[in-house]
């Protein structure tokens, strides 16, 4: 402690020094050991501690020897991370309850360990929610995306920062920047759409709501926590939608379509970027100079932090011909914290090897020290509490996701309705409704539709269930009972789709990914799905239940679009909706919320017609000789239980000015999409690009003119462009266009 | 007449100056407006012409006024053309007989016309033979890829430009340049494969065939022809295998894969390349300097001639707003000769307007006139003989082509069968052996599979037939008469496959692609295939024959791999082997020859795979949930009748030595396959990449070494690198390798 008393004088210490000041002193007085232990995240956080027998938690020798090899820590990954893959669960790892206390003792370790008293940067994943024991699960990205609602996921954001830092933790980690292009990618549901602009937009809400508003000098509020956006960049783009393979993208489509989220986040303020496992151009991102220091820092002047994607910098000793060397490679094209690898460890030797200048190991240190000061962990944090609980919002979100993609007259469930089966896979558990990336949830979170339909029906609803059959396989012993369940009720509602539910059996890589998936797994990181199929006893079960003649309502909880047949009179997708899943749904089926999300990815026919997005390049291609080259449903579509019309819109400056009506006799949303399409440029353009959207709750014959600007990034590049507005981009083809010439 | 003789003293007349002299007094001499003439090649060749009741052919009002435009003519298209497209057939077009007389009354209207006297070039297609009557129709691209034998092709090339000059055309287009990365693609038959390496071997071996030897100043020989290579570049990468569609080519994948066999065909002297539809990283190829210009011209000093295809300029007015500018756009990025364009048309208007400058015409100019002065066009050609009939060597490349898949000890047809029933819709019929680009055949030209079998089987060996179904559709009628053929057998011999046989009814597109495909159709430009899938009848056929428990062997005729399950015991391809094909095809199953065809490109397990390719990035995948990433069958695949065994390569400097031995009982050819493995290198490398190949004829129990030498132009950019020699890329895998350090 009298260390820590001498230590009091230093400027480093002030907390009323500026910051940067503040950072080269500090640096000034480190070896270059210690140095090397600042860009270090090697541990997995889980490792750190040890359940006791009376409740409590123990720090163990790997965590005293971590801190012993750099005489501190840099950063330490998922402390609070509870999964199959850590084994952390309600009987060994830190809850709600004992979270921030875990967090407390491994930080005075640390501390105390470290010869000038840096603190580590707690580093957590919280890619729907935080991923931990209690956190509060919300709906994966690409429900996220549906929502077409940046200001309801901001709120989303800013609480899942709360939870993390009252649980101690600093840094969120949050996949923002994989923009959808393969649904194949077991990923996908990670990725807000395949739309550059409403990606933008989201990111840019993730960074407001979990950083909240920084204060001059940089600091965070105690309640707010800097993002690492993930994954900078194209991944979302890799051949085949296979993980981590390569990418071919030329530099056009990376900036055009894969770059614009984390331009937006950087202009937001993103305290950090994670360089993407793939390569861009024929060089992995966590090796890529082009990418992480000419373009992002250089051109972008983006100030904050690189930390590249789990074991990404060892993976470069595939070209490098050894880990010292690849760790070099990465810290010289700009990534500043390494995660898992050993390469990072042998900074010191790569200084000495002259592989490095020791002033770029410094630059990266600096930015880490950065961050921590911003933090004020030098500072003695101020305590913040829990946020209010979060299944309200969560179920928000969720609900205002819900896309309903096909309605012949089924829904909402009407009066004339007094027996509904509620059929399928889907239908009873919350297991399969959160995704990957999800801690162990308590017994009783959420709800599944079955259990939200029953308590929400109005009285005298008889809601009658059977399965039908599991998520995967081919038994189809369940099915008989699930056709007497239709052909015996007034209305079918079948619950359908995948999993990324990860749980005992599931193998695991060394950084998290799944090797070999259980058999309900068909989705989430490392589970590419080729043919976009559900299992096939879905199909059969489908085919059944529609055979009966009972009215159909298909509801698919999925984190990526599957091929399923048109044959039932309604459709809906909730994506991964969350814990809370079941009862969005719920209240859509029955009317009791309006169904308003529109989808963010266009949902392919078969893989076979595969890449399948709306901004493709305008080359008006015919079609497969045996099959449609067009989506089976178009990106921006949802329906409504009313209808919207839209009068002729009128350009004033850059604001476009649309009249919307509701004319039906339910109230609703309507989502306005303003789409570009440019005409006169100087490359070959999209057929459309979305440039704009806004939502408008209408009642029943309410009128309302809706205004949205288009910015001037949109519009770079062309010199006359076309402006159309409409319910979703395949209406836009057909849209009455507004030119626009940008010569005047 | 008179004029000619005074211009008979003028230096552009003299036979015995410099070439460029000639050319630059010639281009002296013209007006504006002869100087667009020169550019243009809008006709359609067969609209020049008409056939007269006598059995002649009279020139047309429209050539009339074509010629009159532009006071002369630059180049004519297609005059020898015959096929579905054209309208031209055996009862109204020019053939052997008629053609060079045609083309000549053509050549005497148009300098006559000129008031300088400048001869139009006369293009034709020449895609797999001269696309005329009577032209020798050769195997389509993917089948000379599977020869991976450059001095047959070279063989059948000359002996293609040999016919072609003996028609009075001047200049080949050949399909060279696409690289296979999609077999979606329709024009995966004009591909040599999925491998940069053989596609560059092959294209050397085109241009030295086709042009033969070069004299010192440039002039062609009389039977020989100077080549477009199209398509110039990339277009082998289009998304979804689009056609004409937008590729998202980065720059190292776009120089590894897409330009190897361009830079080939430069160095070996081609006279020309064609400008590709579709765009490289935004930018359509025919309005993309950065290639036509600086990547061409600058940097590889490529001085020939680059013709734009079919309305690629005109597609230019999408971005440029007109076809006038659309036109300059092209002739500024180093377009020099248009195709049925008609921006090119309004050069004269460009130039007065300043979108272009007279001095960029003037080099376009240039690079036409240089050609036709070392075509000898201005010198009285000499006549040029026809070449002996070249169906023998049509069938030499056909055999090399067949490609034995799998043989479980089925083929060939033994002493033991004395009765075999070919079934199947490719069995008895030529008319879809030959691939897209091919003209009307006379009656009796080649044979089908069953008509080559009765005539080479041993006496006594009875031969049935039965087609079982059609190309495409479910008709299955005729299945039952196939099963009791089948069931009577002591072998089945099953010939299946696609077609892309132009016929009455099959709908163009302006630039002569399908746009509506006749139903047999499954291939060809314009038909692309999503699903990889024979017609739906012919699976039905397959289960059938299969189960009647008679061995079955297999043979596909197609122009891209198709997706056919692994139930029959032998399986081969032929791909469209042309008209002799059939005679190919029965040689091989009696073993009167030996399968020696090794696989140009992958075999996909399924269209939800793709892209499935060796050459892909080295990211270690571990497959989909749902399926392999692997494919069917490897490239570089394709079995013997009897066995190899390599020896341990050796490395003598650049020289890899093997040891081949056959240790089986009859004689055959083994394809010796040096892959190279990049191990530290600059930019992420590829699994494996082909880098030499050699055949070698082996007696049962001979063992030779072969040499083959790896190139320096193969090894740039990597510091250490594994050799590894195998029959196929899969076989390389798990190959020994050797070690090359290249630092040393």
């Amino acid at each position: 402690m009298s260390d820590h008393l001498c230590r009091a004088n230093l400027l480093y210490r002030d907390p009323t020094a500026p910051v940067d000041a503040r950072v080269s002193d500090l640096l000034s007085r480190m070896t270059l050991r210690e140095k090397v232990g600042q860009v270090n995240q090697r541990m997995y956080g889980w490792d750190a501690y040890r359940h006791t027998p009376d409740g409590g938690f123990e720090l163990t020798d790997a965590l005293y020897a971590e801190t012993e090899r750099f005489e501190g820590l840099g950063a330490l990954y998922g402390l609070q991370r509870a999964d199959a893959w850590s084994g952390v669960d309600h009987d060994n790892g830190p809850d709600a309850e004992h979270g921030a206390a875990l967090a407390e003792t491994v930080q005075r370790h640390v501390v105390e360990r470290s010869r000038l008293g840096i603190p580590a940067l707690f580093v957590e994943e919280v890619p729907h929610g935080l991923m931990a024991l209690d956190g509060t699960v919300f709906p994966v990205n690409l429900a996220v995306g549906a929502t077409w609602d940046p200001e309801l996921y901001e709120r989303a954001a800013a609480h899942a920062a709360a939870e993390l830092r009252s649980r101690g933790g600093h840094v969120a980690l949050v996949s923002a920047l994989d923009v959808s292009r393969d649904p194949r990618w077991g990923r996908t549901e990670e990725c807000y759409g395949e739309d550059p602009y409403l990606a933008a937009r989201l990111t840019e809400a993730l960074v407001r709501g979990a950083q909240g508003t920084v204060s001059p000098d940089g600091s965070f509020a105690a309640d707010r926590a800097p993002v690492v956006l993930k994954h900078f960049a194209g991944q979302g783009a890799t051949v085949g939608g296979r993980n981590s393979a390569e990418s071919e993208l030329g530099r056009r489509e990376l900036h055009e379509i894969h770059l614009p989220a984390a331009r937006a986040g950087v202009r937001a303020g993103a305290a950090a970027v994670m360089a993407a496992y793939n390569e861009v151009d024929g060089m992995p991102c966590a090796g890529n100079r082009a990418l992480l220091t000419e373009l992002l820092r250089d051109d972008w002047g983006f100030e904050g932090l690189v930390m590249a994607d789990g074991l990404a910098v060892d993976r470069l000793a595939r070209i490098t011909g050894d880990k010292v060397s690849a760790g070099a490679l990465a810290l010289n094209s700009g990534v500043d914290l390494s995660l898992w690898d050993e390469g990072f460890t042998h900074l010191e030797e790569a200084v000495e090897r002259g592989l490095v200048e020791e002033t770029v190991l410094d630059t990266a240190v600096a930015r880490v020290l950065r961050l921590k000061f911003r933090l004020g962990l030098f500072d003695g944090t101020p305590e913040s509490s829990a946020p209010e609980a979060g299944g309200d919002l969560s179920k928000e979100v969720a609900r205002a996701a819900v896309t309903l993609l096909r309605n012949d007259g089924v829904l909402p469930i009407g009066g004339n309705v007094t027996r509904v089966a509620v059929l399928g896979p889907q239908a009873a558990t919350v297991a399969h409704q959160s995704g990957d990336y999800t801690a162990p949830q308590r017994p009783g979170t959420g709800s599944a539709v079955l259990d939200a339909l029953r308590r929400l029906a109005p009285p005298g609803l008889d809601i009658r269930h059977a399965r039908g059959c599991a998520l995967t396989g081919d038994d189809l012993s369940g099915i008989p009972a699930a056709i007497a369940e239709a052909a015996a009720a007034d209305l079918a509602v079948l619950v359908l789709g995948g999993s990324s539910a990860r749980g005992a059996g599931t193998e695991f890589d060394a950084n998290g990914a799944a090797l070999t998936a259980v058999d309900h797994m068909t989705c989430g990181e490392g589970v590419d799905l080729a043919e976009l199929r559900l299992g096939a006893a879905q199909y059969t079960l489908l085919d059944a239940v529609v055979a009966t003649g009972t009215p159909t309502a298909v509801v698919l909880v999925q984190g990526r679009p599957h091929v399923v047949p048109d044959t039932a009179p309604a459709l809906l997708t909730a994506w991964y909706p969350g814990p809370w899943g079941g009862e969005a749904i719920a209240e859509v089926l029955l009317g009791l919320a309006e169904p308003t999300g529109r989808l963010p990815v266009s949902v392919p026919r078969s893989a076979a017609q595969l890449p399948v997005y709306y901004n493709h390049k305008d080359t008006e291609y015919g079609g497969y000789v045996d099959g449609s080259a067009e989506p089976a449903y178009s990106f921006g579509h949802g329906l409504a239980y009313t209808d919207f019309v839209f009068g002729a819109p009128r350009l004033d400056g850059r604001t476009v000015a649309v009249e919307v009506t509701n004319t039906g006799v339910r109230q609703g949303r309507s989502m306005v999409q303003v789409y570009l399409r440019r005409m006169i440029t100087a490359s070959w353009p999209r057929t459309l690009e979305l440039c704009a959207f806004e939502g408008v709750d209408l009642a029943p014959g309410e009128c309302r003119t809706v205004l949205t600007r288009l910015g001037a990034d949109r519009l770079a590049g062309a010199d006359v462009v076309q402006i159309r507005v409409a319910s979703s981009a395949r209406a836009a083809l057909t849209a009455v266009p507004l030119t626009l010439d940008l010569r005047s």
